[in-house]
């Protein structure tokens, strides 16, 4: 069996606000980084699409607005790598790299996986609500079926009832 | 960080006979398996149910026909559990139980998991042909969806053409 200093994984974290996105990466860090090896952890953070216009009302956001939008979706952005930081801030031989890209998550993730090489890609597997999972599908299920690395779930304990 | 030595988690291993679950079992030994842990390696293979009708020409197997269809799921399992064991030879802390059960097996791999306290499941994503796989669904899907705990999905390199 390889000798556990010899590893030199890149190990991807997809994350998105939610507390089960944590909740994988935490899991990640206790099962699956090795400390005393050359692993190194990325961890992506998607910033989702800007919704443009209004479907309930039909009418265009004003720029105030959208800029009031961009400024949350940068401020959410910026609380999830804070939060990403506090949880790696003892981890001594492993790299970390935070990154945060843009687009419609399932794309980039998959994307971002064989851009970096990942080894492994671990997520939650909730993140985008019932409806919106219910309109387009899992993420999780949606990268675990085209990536090509191996792809690690973790579920937050308490929602588990709910299917994915 | 946790301690390595400290870790005590049951890691569940489905198995089926083809290479796919060779690879993920593989993989699983090098990259979550912790050598000097206390980690129990469980490997189960689920022995299928039999068929009994044959749907080519409508008539039922005779019992000599089915003997011999036993004696070779049988033959099977019997396989899988060598392979397995040759592979998990040089594991000395670690321990390792094979279990063969029988069944569906989305069904009897979720209920295993859950019966046992497996810690995570890993399985290949592939396992029951393309057609089965298309008229019932994948069995690491339905496992990824219905178990509690973390899954883990390996694919074999060479087959990450096909879509799971």
């Amino acid at each position: 069996m390889a000798d556990v200093a010899a590893k030199e994984r890149k190990i991807l974290v997809a994350v998105d606000e939610g507390e089960e996105s944590m909740h994988a990466l935490s899991w990640c860090l206790r099962n699956v980084i090795s400390e005393n090896s050359k692993d190194t952890l990325v961890v992506l953070y998607v910033k989702p699409p800007r919704a443009v216009f209004s479907a309930l009302d039909g009418y265009w956001f004003s720029a105030d607005v959208i800029a009031a939008m961009d400024k949350h979706s940068n401020d959410v952005a910026e609380c999830v790598v804070e939060k990403v930081k506090k949880m790696c801030k003892d981890l001594h031989d492993v790299k970390v790299e935070t990154r945060i890209e843009h687009g419609d998550p399932r794309d980039v993730i998959c994307q971002m996986t064989e851009k970096l090489g990942a080894d492994v890609l671990v997520m939650g597997s909730h993140g985008y609500g019932l409806i919106k999972r219910a309109l387009l599908g899992s993420v999780s299920n949606h990268c675990a079926q085209n990536v090509k690395c191996p792809v690690l779930i973790v579920k937050e304990p308490k929602s588990t009832s709910t299917k994915n």
